[in-house]
């Protein structure tokens, strides 16, 4: 069996929120955006194209669980979605709740500034509100 | 029955390669990046959860269509996809082809340098490429 072991990057720069039937579901810790990442637990995967149309299928339907939820939390004027993997190439996609005030609108907030984490007991109360949110 | 527009913008930067099933397929006239962006033919739609389900398959696969056809025809070292409509609320997908060497690598392309437009015979032979990958 293929074990699945996340990507060291991903493992430091993201904590975990659930199991999703395809994916395992983190929250980037960088209390700047509210910030889900998505990573199919198919560890060979670069590409989207890497999958299966079973496995897609599941994808594109958890991407919209995760941007119904950080709708449902946030109310974002946008939802960005991005699948870019030219750092850490273990496929993986980004569901991020956007503001027209936030420090890169309009612009993508990849490399914009660095990461601000959350405090111990926001991030517990951020999990657990995802949690709750997606019934889990 | 509610008309297709395409937004004034998405009209401006990009030329028609393709009807898709769900999408209008464009390329994005830049010939740094061999890049597609895919607009679902439902004006209203903002996000991917404005879909319904069977949308959302749809979009999915034309996503997978779109990158195959980019690695078969340019062999990038990596597909970067986004759905970012920060700045253009017509739902729009891209799909672009990435190289180590390209000017933006590693970060996304976005907001790097302005478009370079093909000249009119070059693009002509893209949209022609194009066509013939995606088999219309």
């Amino acid at each position: 069996m293929n074990a699945f072991v996340l990507h060291e990057r991903l493992a430091a720069d993201t904590v975990p929120v659930a199991e999703l039937g395809l994916c395992s579901a983190r929250l980037m810790n960088d209390r700047t955006w509210p910030w889900l990442v998505l990573v199919p637990r198919r560890p060979a995967a670069r590409e989207i194209i890497d999958l299966g149309e079973a496995d897609r299928r599941l994808l594109i339907e958890e991407i919209a669980a995760a941007s119904r939820e950080l709708q449902t939390l946030h109310r974002p004027d946008k939802i960005n979605i991005g699948v870019l993997g030219n750092l850490v190439p273990q496929l993986h996609v980004h569901v991020i709740a956007r503001f027209t005030g936030d420090p890169a609108w309009p612009r993508p907030v990849w490399g914009v500034q660095p990461p601000v984490p959350y405090a111990a007991e926001e991030l517990d109360t951020a999990v657990a509100s995802l949690r709750k949110a997606l019934g889990v």
